[in-house]
Parts: C-alpha cells; structure tokens; sequence
C-alpha cells in the first residue's frame, strides 16, 4: 500500500475513533478508545495521543500528520478546538500544541476541522459523496447536522461554522429547537423532537407496533423503533418517518434554492431509517426548489458510515499536502 | 485614468445601461438605451452593440471586454443566455458571436452572468460589498432576488444558479409566489404580494394616509407609497414595512446559518424604504441564526443604487484578466 500516510480521528463524546490511511488505499487499519470526557481534557488528549501513537507505529512510513473531526467552534486557522458541548473543562485547546508535547515529531502537522465538515469530506473522497464535485451533506442522529462540499472541498464560509442545515428555519413560528430559533428543522427531526412527535401521533393507535416495542410506555420511543415497526409494515411508525423525511425535503429545498448544489448525501444514525425518511424528502424537495433549479436533484445515503469521519479527517492531512504544492509552484 | 477598460452591460427588460470603467478608477461614463424587447432579440442585439461601439470609441486605449449582466438562465461557461423571461423569441443565444458579428473584434472578450451576480460584484469591488471579503446580497424589487460573494468572487453553485434567496421558503404551508414553492420569501415581500398585504391590513384603517395616496383605491399601493406615508409618520405604512422586514429577517438568518456568511447588502427599489423594512430585519435575523454565528450579523443598504450592475459586469472582464494572469504563472 503506497503513501502518503496520515493518522484520522474522529472525536465523539463517547468514543474516539481513529484510523491509518493511505491516500490511495484508503483506510489501512482502525481502533478506538473511551473518550472518558468526565475526566477532563488532559486525559482525553492522553486517550488521542495513544491512538496516534499506536498507528504511527504502525505505519510503513512516517505519517505525514493527524487530521481530527471535533466538536466545538473550531478557529479559522483549524489548529484550535473551543468548548466542545459534553466535554467539562475543555475551554480553548491548541490540538498540535497538545499533541506535539506528548508525541514530540511524530504525529507531524495536525489540522483540525469541525466533525461534520470532516465526514463530509470523507464521503467526497472515500465514500457516496466521491461521485460528486459538489454536495450537501446532512447528519440525521441527536441533531441534525450539516456541512457543504464545493469542488471537492469543504466550504467554510467567512469564519469556519457554514453548513448549519439543523438551524434553518422551515416555519418561522414553528417550534423551537436548542439553538432558540423558531421552526428550525432540528425542532422536528432531531432525535429527541421526532421521537415526541412519534409520541403524540401514536398515542391513540393502539394497532400500532410501536407500543409493544416501547413496552407500552411511549416515551421511550426511539427512531430505532420506528424504523423496525416500518420495516414490520407498521402503518403509524411509516406515517411518522414520512413525515419527517417531508421536513427534510423542505429545508434542503432551501439549501439547493441558496447554493445550486443539487446533490444531497445523508449520514449519521437515523439515515438507517432510509428509504421511509428519504423517499418522502425525495418527493418534497422538488416542490421547494425553484424549476430552473430541480433538474438533477438526488438525495442518497452516505454508504461508509460512520467510517467517512476518521477518513475525512486524514484527507485533511493530504488536501495540506496538495496546497504546500500548489503553493511552491506558483 | 488608468487602464485597463471594460464595458459592462446591465441589460434589463425595459432599458439598457452600459459603462466604461477603469479598472482603477470606476465608472467613467455610462448611457443607455431603450431595450425593445418587443422587436425580438437581434433589436436587442443591435441596441446593445451600438451602446459597446460608442463607449469603446470613448475610452482612450481598446477595451479589455464586455461584461454583461442579463435575466435569464446563463450557462457555466458564461457565453450563453438562455430564455430570459419577458424577451419574447430570445431562445439561447451566445453573446460573444452576437456581438463579434456586429463588432468585429472591438468588443474584445464577452462574458454573460446572471443579473443579480453582476449587481452583487459590482456592490464587492466598487460599492458597500467592498468592505467586505464575503456578503450575501438580497436585491428587493418586483421579485427578490440574490446572490452570494465568498472571497470577492460570485459563488456560483454547481451550475451558475446559486442565489435565489427569493425561492428560500419560512413557512412551508405559506402562500405561493411565482415558483410554487409554498412560503417563499417572495411570497411576503415581493413587490405584487407587498402591496396585496397592505391592501388587506390597511383596508379597515381610514386612518392611514395609504388611502388618500392611493386616491381611495387601495389596489394601487406601491411600496413606493408605503416609503412616503412611512416617512410621514404613517403607523399602518409603518407596521406594513416591519412586517416585512421580519419576514426578510427570517430568509436572511437561514442563509446565514448555512453559508456563515454574515455581512448582508440589500439593493433593489424596495431598499429605498430603507430603514423602515431594515431596522426590523436586523432584528429578526438574529432570532433566526444559531447563537454561535450571531457575532458580527450586519445589514446594509447598497450605496451605490443600479450602478452595481454595470459596474460588476464590467468588473467580470477583470477577473477574467486576473485568472489568465493567474494560469500563465503556473
């Protein structure tokens, strides 16, 4: 397997994902670790630097650097990480600083990149998205989370936080989600609004399947749930995925009226739901786009997973690479 | 004044506005012309090569190009105008042959955008964009229309449509304008649905100055009426205008949460009434933006009115000096 190599992590509030990857091959070998965020910041960069370690070793050659997906506001210049939510303690944290004095030279350069703009690029080099120069991608799971593809790269917009699809507005009186904004789409399909609006719908259809699977108590319904009572055929639980998957067709109608990117790329947990959510946003989307606009409109499950976080996070360390050539070149 | 020299063209469905503009020292002169869209497109034609040849012979060394701002679809390449609406018998045609067979080689190179793309380029280099690396221009007229600036540069889309702020929806069960998306901002804030609002909201008010402005017939309200009671102090003109602004506060805060692009110049014949419509907006655009973009939200009104767009026209011709420039280092 040829090079360059680079190390990707993928820094969630639970686990640590991290991957080698050959820029050719792909992802070459993974493991992970606990993020034990309870414990503070010095002990989950304690858990990075392992990982790091570990694959660097493991590496043919010396790895040309460590891209990390993060959450938290990310600097412009992508080497600082601040106060990701979930993570007690950490205030404002130079990732290569903290690297670099556990590692010394081994880890190389290390960027930084706001997680969902680091698994959309992961789709447009190794995953769904690499069929594309430009995409929207949407992360269907606690909330709704997004990021823009535009020639291939990511799209930051002025200061880095562009691609904020969860708190667009689809009913400016509508309902409102954690950001305090009305209507947001994040108010219907996050996990924890789509899952009382299941809730509410179903309460008084006993014939649904959604009962028996939330042991008659319907405030433990999960999108889970409601896809495998959809699966099973049940009529209530397929009414509710409909339903979202209609809300989604709204706002990403809005996102291709602003951007002419007219490719859409779903991940994250509740795109399992697929089908259910996606045809119906399939269906709606076209009727919040403007014609001139509609042709050639897709909307298509990201097919890596979960994986497109660690690999786009890596492909940080090459799209680097690539500048520093450009740039002794011109 | 200092080359180079550029023509830019804003064709427009009732007139034709051209200029020459130095590079470094803007607008030089300018004219323009009836369009008679009516004799069908080579009158068109003709109309706008002989607005080229008069200025061409006017500035004191040949012309780099012609830009031209113009309706309609225009192809990526920016040759091409594709079917603009009230130009009857105009299907496609390639503006740099058009102009070629009537000119000879005087017009130099010709390169097409989109009308509002034009306009906001011409706000980036020579009006109130130009405090700015990145902005999202809104241009509120009969319809609403728009454009986004990203590095001084249109950002164009996947195809050259990016923009159409005036086809984002803030409701999707609202009303319907031209495009059939429900709740599309035009919708509100179009010129025709403006006025029809104010009609319904005024109707039962005698007390507002609208009536006597509109000789007692409220289906002749312009917005131009709405500014002039606005300004005497008139409550209902008044809330008519903030209503509107909210709803454009609404549209705006969404683009804002997608592109992190926070810097918005409005232009157009609705902007004159200015404040009344702006200071509503400033507010409610930030109801509508995640608290982690807020920072830095600013609204404004273009300063230099319809100049923009033959000045951004001619400015295409610039930036297609600068990439060649570009190319030929690499």
């Amino acid at each position: 397997m040829a090079g360059p190599f680079a190390v990707g992590i993928d820094l969630g509030g639970t686990n640590i994902k991290a991957a080698l990857v050959s820029r050719t091959g792909g992802l070459v070998v993974d493991c992970s670790a606990d993020t034990e965020a309870h414990f503070g910041p010095e002990r989950i960069l304690d858990n990075i630097a392992r990982l790091v370690q570990d694959l660097a070793r493991r590496s043919p050659e010396p790895v040309v650097g460590v891209g990390i997906g993060s959450p938290g506001t990310i600097d412009l210049a992508r080497t600082t990480v601040l106060a990701p939510p979930n993570f007690p303690g950490w205030e404002k944290i130079h990732m290569g600083d903290a690297l670099a004095s556990r590692l010394g030279p081994l880890a190389g350069v290390v960027i930084v990149e706001n997680d969902a703009n680091a698994a959309a690029l992961g789709s447009a080099h190794y995953g769904a998205g690499s069929a594309f120069e430009s995409f929207i991608m949407v992360t269907l799971g606690t909330g709704v989370g997004g990021a823009i593809i535009y020639g291939r790269r990511i799209f930051r917009g002025a200061s880095g936080g562009a691609g904020e699809i969860g708190h667009m507005t689809i009913d400016y009186e509508g309902p409102m989600a954690r950001s305090g904004v009305a209507g947001a789409i994040e108010a219907y399909i996050g996990q924890r609004f789509l899952s009382r609006h299941a809730r509410y719908r179903l309460m008084n259809r006993g014939d649904s399947a959604i009962h028996r699977m939330a042991n008659y108590d319907l405030h433990g319904i999960t999108p889970k749930m409601l896809h495998e009572a959809a699966v099973e055929g049940d009529e209530g639980a397929i009414e509710v995925l409909a339903w979202a998957g209609h809300k989604l067709g709204v706002v990403l109608g809005s996102a291709v009226n602003l951007l002419d990117i007219r490719k859409v790329i779903v991940g994250g947990g509740l795109s399992a739901a697929g089908d259910y959510i996606l045809d119906s946003a399939r269906r709606s989307i076209v009727r919040y786009v403007t014609p001139g606009l509609q042709e050639g409109i897709e909307i298509l499950r990201e097919t890596r997973g979960n994986e497109v976080g660690m690999l786009g996070a890596a492909h940080l360390v090459f799209e680097w690479l690539d500048d520093r050539k450009g740039q002794a070149a011109t």
